[in-house]
């Protein structure tokens, strides 16, 4: 799995992985060093194994206060050092103890579990080392490819939009399946969906469009408060990678044509809320769409597709893949919520306020790596993640 | 009622009412003319009745976008005129026209409806001002009291910390009795809640204190992350008020000793959160609260009592009044919400996002203006209004 | 003469004297304030007089660091106390006292030059008090006057632009002639004058409305590059208080029509700078100027005119009044200059640097403060004095 | 020489190429294009010689406004692309051309005067390059060194500071003799010298820790207005690249133990003028300095030393090398001075304002770039650059 991890930056030459074009954006180097650093600081470490180097703690820590100081992550794109091939020489040694004391049994039930958690972790960090990339590569008038082998399938429309009668009263809500999950997935929990409809694919960049050419960017009305902020002090007026005539999109595989067909992506979640209200919906909850998605077998346009963007629904039906969704749900801890012990209670439970629960993966998740009770998160604002969105509507009785 | 208003600003001097401290806090002469620009944007232009300036119009519009252009917040401190006297003429010339609309039954029911909507709003806003100008003076190395005559009841501690087991299962929540209510507090709906208790009262400055003590301020262990940025980037160590000897706070009524026996207020949400995970705590739901609420008297230490400030619980039971309470819940729309109409509709709805619900009411908020449904809502690092908490748990079978 | 500083807000409301509405602003209450600070900080206490306040000393002291702790500069409009009347009772109380002193004899005559520079330092502060207040009320939609009997003098063209051939070779600079003057015109020097013209009167609305008209503002040609970057940064693109269709402009008395005839003001450095090179000529060097006005008569339309606006020139020859002088020089120290002792060493030495020095005086200057050797100064982005500018150009031999 | 750029960035990583690290800093890749984009842009295309690439003379244009549009500097370092090698190759297809064109005459006075210029453009950016990259490395906690064979010169206690009596009344100052020199050298004119003493070395680093155990960060009375702003908000309390112990140093060649014996660098002019207040001196002028720096050899600690760091003087006069020195001389145009005729005419002109003169070069300037006329200029809280001074003194008649 870690070999993926260097399969992604096949195409890219060192200059590319030092650079970050902003402070939510780390360098593609730092990436593969902090996965690193993460097995090394939660099995190396307590498997009493010394580091590879104390600055290197320093560096790749991302936000774990327990675990010491940490470089400040604004400051990521100042290291020059250490380079390409030293993160990988980095990587090789880690990979080499650890593969020692995988042979020799060393670790117990707990310490196999971080190494789960470890990979899991990895996997995190493969998407998002692909959208930060996209987001440096983009800034640069050259508009380079992050990859030069992508797929790109034959389009045709989706389906009209479809909703499906959702299930109204109390349902169980989180992880029931076998095999690994976060602790925010924690714990199953009953949970209450009112009666409601809900879509059946992702909103596309044709539909998107329409409520540009309706003046959507442009009516107060249609926008929460904090977004039309947004929408006036960043002079939004369409997704992250349009260019301004509507016309071309920058993509991991360089400029592309916008193909109306395939779900629009790269949206903030205010311009998901605003274009629901415009259409006269609204965005399901995160329970609501968990329920659904129970229904649906996990498959979908992710990374081994090797389109590494998103693309049409065939049959009208959508969940996995493509992009992330913006539910209307709060990122907030399930009822009994109770972290990870020790450092690693500081992976998910620190960050639950001020974000919103996205569902669903992306077409840059491991195929391995999304189900129906994942839960990822973003601020509203975001906009450089491969984030889509599907509508919801109340139903009466 | 609106009487009430200006009675507030008795101690003022005009000069008072020109600052504006920070973006958050409005200048109290900008107060005095909203409110009034309320009534005659909503209820006497709809009835024909001509503007008085359509300076005022632009300056006094608060956020109502479809209301037309209005004077940016943040530089609303940059108005020296009107001048107080002359706001007050405009007040006077208002009034007098709604008093005749009213009298000759010009209005009709809808009409009504915002006249009263208009009422409670100044009532919000009578809230507003006294917390905005205590803003203001608490700048100043002088330390002028806003009003000279306030009462302060003589202390006593109150009981130990107590809970009660909460309901469990479906609940009724929202405005059910009969009334005004915000369009926030609709529609009536169900809501499942988890096994839990509650606390019977606010957490007191002396329980406060320990946290501090203990070095709560400087353990990220106990605090979100956003929390914890928040303290490092803004110094924060103390309650706002408390000097750093935490010996004194600045009152309405000027310096005063802490009581340790009164509720803490002005702790931001992060606060409150990060001082219930050291006590092992939880805050709770605004669900939770409401229902719990449903069981008590609607009275405590409001406007009425005239001592502006929270004062200890005497029976160790305290849901209205003294300060507003944070909740863990996001503010969101209930399910099937649906705005006013028209501008009105921009009243409560646009804020529906990155803020957090507050209930309960505090020591100035109007006698008659708090019910168990009441929500109000602030973004998480707010700290200026009087914000407190109570505590919760989670109950297991 | 400190009756005249309180005859300038004669028409000003108390809640006009609290604003600050930039950094470089202060409150029309603080100057009161500070001038009467001054008197008493630098006079009273030597003669061993007790302060009115501890914490007056705090708040009115403006930037003597080696004078104690003091409020920092950009929250001066966050003070409502104390009240004017409050302050007009400090000024009440230090005048008399030092009446007193005055006609005891009790000062000496270092006591006394010291009063003398507080006299002087009274009048500088009575020409920011009208800047700063026309700041304050340019700012208001209403666009109230700071006076309401100004005279407007009748207008008329004045002599095309004429050149005088300058001194050149080495000319004594500095304070020659008897009286007071302040420390930054001493020593009397040398300074060496190359072959020029200097312009005999200030450029005018009309003349630099043709800059504007031949797209002045939008040729990075003209521009220093420090000056290109302000103009692209805050839009500018006319004087500072001209409305966007160049016909009207904001003054002491409300809102007027713009006179083409008389001197263009409210031009930062970088306009003068870039005007003078669109022209092609440059701007006078301090030295150039003050050995031409030597040869003038001392007056002008000075504060005593009480138009509080510049006025057309009559007979084109324009040296003193009006608008200060932009020259080309930085502010520096004369050869050999040394402050005056103590504290009062921080008066005018620790600015030289960054800054440009301004002549002349302007049509807010006291008539009996304004002389050759006087040098004032400003950094090259400041506008919101009266900043006007003459022309000057090389001669070869 | 071109070659010389080339070897300076020997011993950098690609990574290393990408860096900027603050605005004033440019990444060593884009140095190596601009100086090739202003051959081709001043050079190749007025020879009628196509565009390597658009984007490139985007990308690559520093300030020319009027040769185009251009990539905002705050942004150089987003660029990944081109790669270090793709700019190598295009360093050699425009060399290619250029040769031709030398070989076979097709270029006139006027084009071999630009190639000229473009050299020296050359030779500035070869040690803007060098102290660029030092920024970059200083910042990485793994301090690496840029240049792994820097030669250190055995250290000796310099002769005490003397100063030497200066030259008074006129002297001709700018460029006079044979040779390139660039155009705010000129013309050469008569300036008038006060008299004074003049240091005949720079201030060592010993000589600098004196002022900071006398507590000369501390004390405002030593600091200009603005430089005392700067100690405060940056928390300035030694020269930039100095340890906290106030014992080693950061350095091209990684961490050296500071050599007390040596030229302090890196020092704002606010700190240098400080030490010069504290120390009972003052600064020269660039005049002053100009007409001292005639009677020395122009020779000293330059790039071709190879220590690439201030070392001691020997004989107790160093004029030249080592570090710039700032003078109390605001950068200013000479009297008549013009700039260059078109694009060129940006090249030195448009910056003088805000900026200060410095002198004699430093120990990375090109050993035949450096002359007693030559001028270069930065503002008064830059600190990145090897920036030291030396001490003057008024005389008395």
């Amino acid at each position: 799995m870690r070999a993926t991890t260097l399969d992604l930056v096949r195409d890219l030459e060192p200059e590319d992985t030092v650079v970050q074009s902003m402070p939510d954006v780390s360098p593609t180097k730092w990436h593969l060093a902090h996965v690193t650093w993460f097995f090394e600081r939660f099995v190396l470490e307590p498997a009493g194994i010394a580091r590879f180097s104390d600055t290197y703690h320093y560096l790749f820590n991302s936000y774990y206060n327990s675990a010491g100081e940490m470089h400040p992550r604004p400051e990521r794109g100042l290291l020059s050092r250490p380079t390409l091939a030293e993160i990988r020489d980095y990587r090789a040694h880690v990979d080499a103890q650890l593969a020692d004391l995988l042979d020799t049994d060393a670790l117990d039930a707990d310490a196999r579990a971080v190494v789960a958690l470890g990979l899991n972790h990895e996997q995190q960090h493969q998407e998002l080392l692909l959208t930060d990339i996209k987001h440096v590569l983009s800034l640069n008038p050259l508009k380079p490819a992050a990859r030069r082998d992508l797929r790109r399938p034959a389009s045709a429309a989706p389906p009209a939009y479809r909703f499906r009668r959702g299930e109204r009263g109390v349902v169980r809500i989180g992880h029931q399946e076998d095999g690994f999950c976060f602790d925010n997935e924690t714990p199953v929990h009953d949970a209450l969906l009112q009666p409601h409809g809900i879509g059946m694919r992702l909103v596309t960049n044709g539909e998107f469009r329409e409520f540009i050419r309706d003046g959507g960017y442009d009516e107060p009305a249609h926008w929460l408060s904090d977004g039309w902020s947004a929408v006036r002090e960043r002079g939004w007026n369409r997704p992250l990678y349009w260019d301004e005539a509507l016309e071309t999109e920058f993509t991991l595989g360089g400029v592309a044509e916008i193909d109306d067909h395939a779900p629009v992506a790269h949206v903030s979640y205010y311009e998901a809320d605003a274009y629901a209200r415009w259409a006269g919906y609204r965005l399901p909850t995160e329970f609501e769409w968990e329920h659904a998605a129970r229904a649906e077998a996990v498959r979908g346009n992710l990374l081994g597709t090797h389109a590494w963007h998103p693309v049409p629904s065939r049959d009208g039906t959508q969940f996995f893949g493509d992009a992330w969704e913006w539910t209307s749900s709060a990122y907030a801890p399930y009822p009994g919520f109770r972290p990870l012990a020790g450092s690693l209670g500081e992976y998910n439970g620190k960050f639950m306020c001020n974000q919103v629960t996205v569902r669903g993966g992306s077409c840059v998740t491991a195929d391995d790596h999304i189900r129906p009770s994942y839960r990822s998160f973003f601020y509203p604002d975001a906009r450089w993640q491969f984030l889509g969105f599907r509508l919801a509507k109340d139903e009466h009785d």
